[in-house]
């Protein structure tokens, strides 16, 4: 019998179809749902119609393309972008029933209602639930800076220079609205829809009624698109860590306190001159060891979670990984063998984390520049929330002592620095089949994935 | 430095101004929202405008009224209704300022635009943002069905007949819809509002931006009116049970299996001959105790939820509440000085408990037939919120092994059932002040408050 969670859905299969005048952000809106998803366990993929039209321009050995190819009066490009849905469309049935889909997401402007009443029967033919998500935009400020951040950057454009992309995507955007029909309250009463106007300064729900379909909403409802960084750390070296223990309650070791001493001042370096005033909330656990580390940040707003408690090991806690080899050696097997999904006797699995922490990502997405210190498994869920690190490697990623991690969420990825504080701190790093944990972070031989260097820019 | 949790909410004051026509389930989502937010600890409040004009007019000595009263024509019910709706208003205030309030909630029908504006006025002038939360319903068979479960009953008409009552109240909605202004994206854009439409198969939401309001959207928007019953049950009497140790994860007794084998004939019987093809979906924890608990069920649904496990005593997992006093004394005396706040060293107190079942509690309300099988503490929690039981009540509440407890939701009240068992088992109910736990349920003399009879009706 399974383990029930927020992330559980019952012979549910959706098709979330995006609509709207291009650059309103759809593609942004469909991969964060993607990547939400599919950090609960609920299996999830997009489906790009833009992609399949290249690589059908592609396949036909048709460069890139101008505006005109967009006009409704063009035959050949009409040509074209019909063919490109009905790939998409096919390959998102055969990915529902090949690979047990449970959200598909059809992300293509889906402007007319014409096409999305074919959308629909295709679906319904194939027992797939619909939801329409459109993003709907009339604020051109937005626009014009939506189209800056990404659009200029589209495949379309490649080698084309700034000026030119900006005005052709423009005469683009001109082309499709004229046959634009936004979904309406009352001629698509039957349908359920998502109507996010200008980001979500306004929202119109029709027929929302699955959980599933609550859980995309409230999570649509609570993004927002203002820059921010989201910065983690764990807590400094603790006496436990220095004494290879796991769990519990200790306090920080004189090293641990020295990375607390010296934290303000990596945030201080990270934040820049110019942006050196910024207010950051601070996020811990309730352990004494976060608060601690925490205990010198000039920030105003501390805030504790339960929620961001380090992994509970049940039996486990306080042994050391030789000591649990030892006593319960299957247990220490059976961990390694699956370790996202192995539950401490008595304690918690990395899935129970992510349950946990869901209402925690809930609030984050809200937030706007902020500081989490909180544990080894904790922060490695949570980064692989924002850097879509599949459940199989998270549990194995390395997130090394006296270390800052950086994120900036961006549209389509996220920038990710780590400033390392230049304080030696023992590794908590255990390698699959060893019960050893590896070496210090300072010695270049350390075979986990440290980041050596001081500052480090991965996109 | 207070935990954190999804019930913080820091320097906010906000005011829920229902809006609506007679008949529209107003009351009913204002008393929800207000037991809601209770839970988690957010203080709230409901202030009914049709009470404080009863007082008045009980005050003036005028008698039951009729629909002419509400005529926008007839001064002096024009006069008591504005007098209610200030002294409504003056009495929030206070309550704001006195007692910390921070959700205030005006029950009235506020129909016009020009009623909404003046307490914009009032709210903004005392630093209280408003919410407008209009009921919209042109659905005629849920606006009758309405009258028929509540408006009768309603104080303007005790002592009148059903048929006299229903067109009375039907008449009274009719001078209301004269000047009915509905809540509108354009008109009122610059307005913090949630407009359901026909319960809620549509929702239209107009600057949402706050945390508070965001969590208040989501819980209505879950919120259903079919009817349905929720059972609740803890498991049936354990071995630690018998041994009086708190936590761990141990079998059944035999008078536990006795109870996990006699469970379906309970359901069955508090479901009733015409009724008992009912499907229920069952709830257990992730313990074994609760999952050999639901072993005899014949329902296919059955689900497991760690967030639905026993609260974690943390250091003192195993032992018993004499070895805790021997052990941690003044930590036994501190649990009991403050049962809700109360943490276990490494453990839970019950507000987390609150915290971890919030999810629970979202998904309860979208549910219809349930029966939970869970544990002491939990199962204290669950209720509290079912039955509106304050935070320092609701830790102390007796809540019997091998008895079967039936929720039935009403418009403003909650039918609770008890059906024992009749299955001998320990008493788990600990007094304040004592390491003593209860006698056994079957002892008559048992100082807790057991229900002693087979089935008992409380409203």
């Amino acid at each position: 019998m399974p383990v029930y969670s927020i992330s559980h859905v019952e012979n549910v299969r959706v098709c979330v179809v995006m609509v709207g005048l291009p650059a309103r952000g759809k593609s942004l809106i469909a991969q964060k749902i993607v990547r939400y998803l599919s950090w609960l366990s609920i299996k999830s993929k997009c489906f790009n119609v833009g992609t399949y039209r290249r690589d059908l321009q592609k396949a036909a050995d048709i460069g890139n393309i101008t505006a005109d190819f967009f006009d409704p009066n063009n035959p050949d490009g009409m040509h074209f972008r019909r063919q490109a849905i009905d790939l998409a469309l096919q390959d998102m049935m055969n990915w529902f029933l090949d690979e047990n889909g449970v959200v598909g997401i059809l992300d293509a402007t889906n402007s007319t209602r014409d096409r999305r009443n074919r959308i629909v029967k295709v679906l319904r033919e194939n027992l797939i639930e619909p939801i329409f998500l459109e993003s709907f935009c009339n604020d051109q400020d937005l626009v014009l800076q939506n189209i800056l951040d990404v659009k200029t950057t589209s495949p379309d454009y490649v080698g084309s220079d700034l000026q030119f992309a900006t005005e052709d995507f423009l005469k683009r955007i001109e082309l499709y609205e004229k046959n634009y029909e936004t979904m309406d309250v009352s001629i698509d009463a039957n349908l359920t829809f998502i109507k996010l106007v200008n980001v979500n300064s306004q929202i119109i729900l029709n027929r929302i009624e699955s959980y599933l379909e609550s859980r995309i909403v409230y999570y649509v409802m609570n993004l927002h698109i203002k820059p921010r960084s989201i910065y983690l750390s764990r807590h400094g070296e603790s006496e436990y860590n220095l004494t290879g223990q796991i769990g519990g309650d200790s306090n920080l070791s004189e090293r641990g306190w020295r990375y607390a001493k010296k934290l303000p001042e990596l945030v201080l370096k990270s934040l820049g001159e110019e942006n050196k005033h910024t207010n950051l909330t601070v996020w811990t656990s309730t352990l004494a060891r976060t608060q601690q580390t925490s205990s010198f940040l000039p920030y105003k707003r501390k805030l504790q979670w339960k929620a961001l408690d380090e992994l509970d090991a049940g039996e486990c806690d306080g042994m050391t990984y030789e000591e649990i080899e030892n006593q319960f050696p299957e247990d220490f097997k059976a961990r390694d063998d699956n370790k996202y999904e192995y539950r401490y006797r008595g304690g918690e699995s990395y899935r129970d984390i992510v349950i946990r922490l869901e209402p925690i990502i809930m609030e984050l997405e809200r937030q706007e520049n902020i500081l989490i210190i909180t544990h080894q498994a904790v922060l490695r869920c949570l980064y692989a929330y924002f850097m879509n690190v599949p459940q199989e490697e998270s549990p194995w990623m390395s997130i090394p002592l006296h270390t800052l991690i950086k994120l900036e969420p961006r549209a389509y990825h996220t920038v990710v620095s780590r400033i390392k504080a230049d304080i030696p701190a023992v590794s908590t790093y255990k390698e699959k089949g060893t019960s050893q944990l590896g070496e210090q972070n300072n010695s270049t031989s350390s075979k986990s994935r440290d980041i050596i260097n001081n500052s480090d820019i991965v996109p």
